[in-house]
């Protein structure tokens, strides 16, 4: 991002008529959302969640504590209206876009309704724990997905974006690219997903394990680590940060599958790290880990763990009063406050 | 509150279409809400933040970094509508109701013009180092003042309430009755407030003491701790708590200061402890004893250390998120999403 903007913004908010530096986090976000937009009146009030659902072939090992049936369901309860990325994006004011990037079910119906948007790459990846979860084409494909999905939005006015993900076994994939990414062993980025026991957990660590040995994604080529243990809608989500940053709108990264996404995301464009706000800190065991990799701090920790997006509309709002507090306030000029003669300083 | 609504809204946040828990805080928030309005579909749409301001005599001592005038300048920028509250306030959906209870400045212009509300007890407190801040007539008069501000918003049918201050020098009364009620020396209490140096801080807490061991207040009479190193606007915001304790009706405690009242509230009626909602961890260092007194977790840590109510605006949001996540989300069963045969599990 820019600079100078950065700069000017942070000139501006030290003169806003508060303390310095007394709005903590909304501040440097504020900063952050002037350099996106090279502004000091930063505009998110479009807003979008897209929420990209698919399946994976590695559930056959037993990874997960549902089965893939329920992917096809939650995203029909998407459309409903009565998940938790729906209640909790209408009190962020933001609109829902579900994505079949890859659900091993056929949704054409809820495709030729309007109300889901079909990117589907296949139904769902083969089993990574016993060979590439994809194709390099495929890989390709779901990155060039994501990054039309957000093409379109931004074009119809969308200002800012939030991913999200839906599908049954999605961190184990997530899991494998941080490990492939962060060279970490697998049992220090597997984490209980939803809610695993002691025994799965195990199994689940090897089968990452494995995953990677028999792959052996080189670290250096992202689209390599998507195609051997990634998933449809993790390219998707990678691809929908890569064109907000084109686009320059920032885009909040929900949990441990949205930073998995954000991961590829800055290793095909370091620069788009600058674009991205990190919603939350997930309870999902390797969260910290991926927020390390990417350096962001996240602006919530309210032991969230669900994905869909949920942590990205919560944020959007604090995205919100960031944008404001630049835009709108009064300097201590503007506002006729005279600390002049402060005591004590 | 009511422990059987506790129970119902437990039994059915567990059957949301969502694996177990996996929503966080925002369950637990949902789970008080619910027991606080006594229903399973608990409404927070109408919202207000009460902004108590008043000033200190204490800041004779040179307690704090900026000059007393800045009260009265700041009242100004609220009904200008130019102040961080005034703008996190429109993003959380919320009015903002400045009350002046003893700013020690002539504010009936405003008064007259139905910009504010007054309760103005007196013009500023008497200075705590060298006797009781005020007489125990106008701690009650506070206390009352604040219990009818918060009345007759709920009587308009305000359904969610959120505290705020101004008043400079303000979080030196506050560290006070932080040390009256907690017993902890008045280094482990005070902090830096606006910003001040570190001879200043040394001044700030040696002022704190001289007025504990001046005025001696009694921990077992909230109204006496009130009296003698309290303010208005901390009284002010007690009552707007044991108001909306009164009614059934859930109140966001803003910071450092509001937490001083949050205290007050606490002692003077135990209760109502389980109708507050702590919005944020403070940058203010005696913050978190504060929250430990109070028993409560912060939802937010954005290193804010501003007050006027901005975290409480910015943590409405998140209640009004947990209310929607109770009212409007499908259990597994209305959802048709079928995890009846987890596996791991």
């Amino acid at each position: 991002v820019s600079m100078e903007w950065r700069q000017k913004a942070r000139t501006y908010l030290d003169k806003l008529a508060i303390p310095r530096g007394s709005l903590g986090e909304l501040l440097n976000l504020a900063e952050q959302l002037a350099a996106i937009r090279e502004t000091l009146e930063p505009s998110v009030r479009h807003k979008a969640v897209v929420t990209m659902a698919g399946d994976h072939g590695v559930v056959a090992e037993g990874v997960s504590a549902f089965p893939p049936e329920v992917t096809p369901q939650m995203v029909a309860n998407f459309v409903a209206g009565g998940a938790a990325i729906n209640v909790l994006a209408e009190v962020a004011g933001a609109r829902v876009y579900v994505v079949d990037m890859g659900v091993a079910a056929d949704l054409t119906d809820l495709v030729a309704a309007g109300k889901i948007l079909s990117y589907k790459v296949d139904y769902g990846t083969r089993n990574m724990a016993k060979g590439p979860a994809m194709s390099r084409e495929q890989a390709v494909q779901a990155l060039e997905a994501g990054i039309d999905v957000a093409d379109k939005l931004i074009r119809e006015g969308v200002e800012l974006l939030a991913t999200g993900d839906m599908g049954i076994g999605n961190t184990t994939p997530s899991s494998a690219i941080l490990a492939a990414f962060s060279g970490l062993p697998a049992e220090e980025v597997t984490g209980r997903g939803t809610g695993i026991t002691d025994e799965v957990l195990k199994n689940k660590a090897r089968t990452i394990q494995r995953a990677l040995e028999i792959n052996r994604p080189d670290p250096n080529d992202p689209v390599d680590v998507l195609a051997k243990v990634g998933g449809f809608e993790i390219g998707g989500i990678a691809g929908v940060i890569l064109g907000a940053a084109y686009h320059k709108i920032p885009v909040v990264v929900d949990g441990f599958i949205s930073s998995a996404g954000a991961l590829l995301a800055k290793k095909l464009a370091p620069a788009s790290v600058d674009y991205m706000i990190a919603a939350h800190q997930s309870m999902e065991y390797g969260h910290r880990h991926m927020l390390r990799e990417l350096g962001l701090q996240p602006l919530l920790n309210l032991n969230l763990r669900l994905g869909e997006g949920t942590g990205g509309a919560l944020a959007m709002n604090i995205v919100e009063s960031a944008a404001q507090v630049i835009g709108k306030m009064l300097t201590f000029e503007d506002a006729g406050v005279t600390p002049d003669a402060p005591r004590g300083e």
